[in-house]
């Protein structure tokens, strides 16, 4: 059976040009560019809790470095540098093989090096710690929404919350339908480039892990302020158009996790500078309301009658 | 029942002077100082695996971060930051309180800040990635030794596999005797100065987790050397010393993990500043060998015969 640093070493150890020492010593060591602050996050999955034990390592690994990704994104940070720690109940190095290939094709498509971690044996779980780089005072923060700002969402909502509720069969999806709410779900795409431009355009920023009613909560909370969103403004895939008629179809717009789009704020002056970004980069940016300085979260529903909002998110230990 | 935000809150938010942003958005961020590396590490901690589930919380919220403080001294970093992530089958607000307890105690006796992390539901898992600064090209890394280097260590070795020999009842101990041995398991003790004033001394350097064969063996294969080393010069208590007759006890010495000692290479014309050095810091560094150009570790018996080497150290996965 293949020992701890073999396994190190056959999966995870890569070149890793933007640090100064990669994997293999007791800590990695990176050269920080001048001027730079260094943005740092982590996550942890567990099996069970995040994600099904059985599903297709190649995915997990896109997804546990992504959600990293993400956050990275949602701070206006270019992610540069990761490191990961696996608890598996025992060698299986198929899993091995295809999490690696899933993990590096999303640290390829974000050109991050994975530089360290560790691998134990234990109840399936996974931790990354991701770091990135913003100039100093860039950062997008959730404390900066100010009166007035526009709220906008990128992307669509709903699509990974869909396929979540059809796969324990609490919603109704054709095939072909699960297969593309699948992928929202499974192989969320960071919005780094998005993150990126915004430094100049945004005044906060969070990305959408826990529903959008939960995040955007954050950024009040953070900011002092409230706001005013619209539902029909609220961008959603034709899939998700399709069923809204369905129970708890809009609950999964609007509190529904896992979508990993950025929801920021901005002047309304910037309105037509974020229009152009969308274009440029291909992206839909969406305007779903204001920022008010009650603070308190509205929520207007169709006939812009005002919807009691009772599920605000999720929560790892509700 | 409290929530996870709420729990960060409660538990694990303080104020964080050395960071440009704590706790509580989509990543912290810090500034580095001019012209330092940034030394990142990792470590995850299982229960089952790595402490047993009823370990003294408090015990364990040091261990937790002190084995992460311990890879910035092998380092030759100064532990600055860190992230926490912890997966808690369910909220149990006294065992929280209590591993908060014991973490801030370390992370207050290393001047380090607690900037970000996780909590989740799923079985007990903890996670820490370590951030520390070192001046540029002067890490301590595995790979400088080089022949006739002289090799030490520091502290004693065997004290913390003596105490997991003795609470499993592979080995006898007096009640004083585990307890004693029992805070060397549970309350290592980083050798930060030592890995901060050898920056200018050694040439390589290890913290001692695995076992000293192992982790000197990881020395020996980056720097593509050999070394003997004697079993009489490795330092132990004078509990270990009382008890070696009984099994096992020789490779508790050699072989036990959880030591977090620093084992380091350092030419011979250091030896008297080292010897000087173990003054000031008021901590035992005993020279047990010397490098060779062989790449083989040949450790020598208490009569100078060379022994016979089975046990190399501990795999998470053997």
């Amino acid at each position: 059976m293949a020992k701890e640093f073999d396994l190190i070493s056959k999966y995870f150890t890569r070149v890793t040009p933007q640090a100064e020492l990669g994997i293999g010593d007791d800590a990695a060591l990176i050269k920080p560019s001048n001027a730079m602050d260094i943005a740092i996050s982590s996550d942890m999955l567990v099996a069970g809790t995040h994600f099904f034990a059985d599903v297709d390592p190649e995915k997990l690994g896109w997804k546990t470095l992504a959600v990293n990704v993400s956050d990275m994104a949602a701070m206006g940070a270019l992610p540069r540098w990761a490191t990961l720690s696996i608890a598996l109940p025992e060698i299986d190095e198929t899993w091995l093989s295809r999490f690696s290939k899933g993990f590096f094709a999303c640290a390829d498509a974000f050109n991050i090096d994975l530089i360290g971690g560790d691998t134990t044996r234990g109840p399936l779980t996974l931790n990354v710690t991701i770091m990135g780089e913003t100039p100093h005072g860039w950062a997008l923060k959730r404390s900066g929404a100010n009166v007035d700002d526009e709220i906008w969402v990128s992307g669509t909502l709903g699509d990974a919350a869909f396929a979540l509720a059809a796969m324990q069969n609490r919603i109704i999806l054709t095939g072909e339908e699960l297969n593309i709410c699948r992928a929202a779900l499974e192989q969320p795409q960071p919005r780094v480039e998005l993150g990126l431009a915004l430094r100049n355009i945004a005044t906060s920023a969070i990305d959408i892990s826990d529903g959008l009613l939960a995040d955007l909560g954050h950024v009040l909370k953070a900011s002092g302020v409230g706001a005013k969103i619209h539902l029909n403004q609220i961008p959603r895939s034709e899939i998700v158009s399709h069923h809204l008629q369905q129970e708890q179809a809009i609950s999964m717009i609007v509190a529904g996790g896992d979508d990993y789009e950025l929801c920021f704020t901005a002047p309304k002056n910037q309105h037509d500078a974020i229009d152009k970004l969308s274009q440029k980069l291909a992206l839909r940016l969406s305007c779903i309301g204001n920022i008010t300085s009650t603070p308190s979260l509205i929520l207007h529903g169709k006939d812009d009658e005002i919807m009691n909002i009772k599920e605000t998110g999720f929560d790892h230990f509700a």
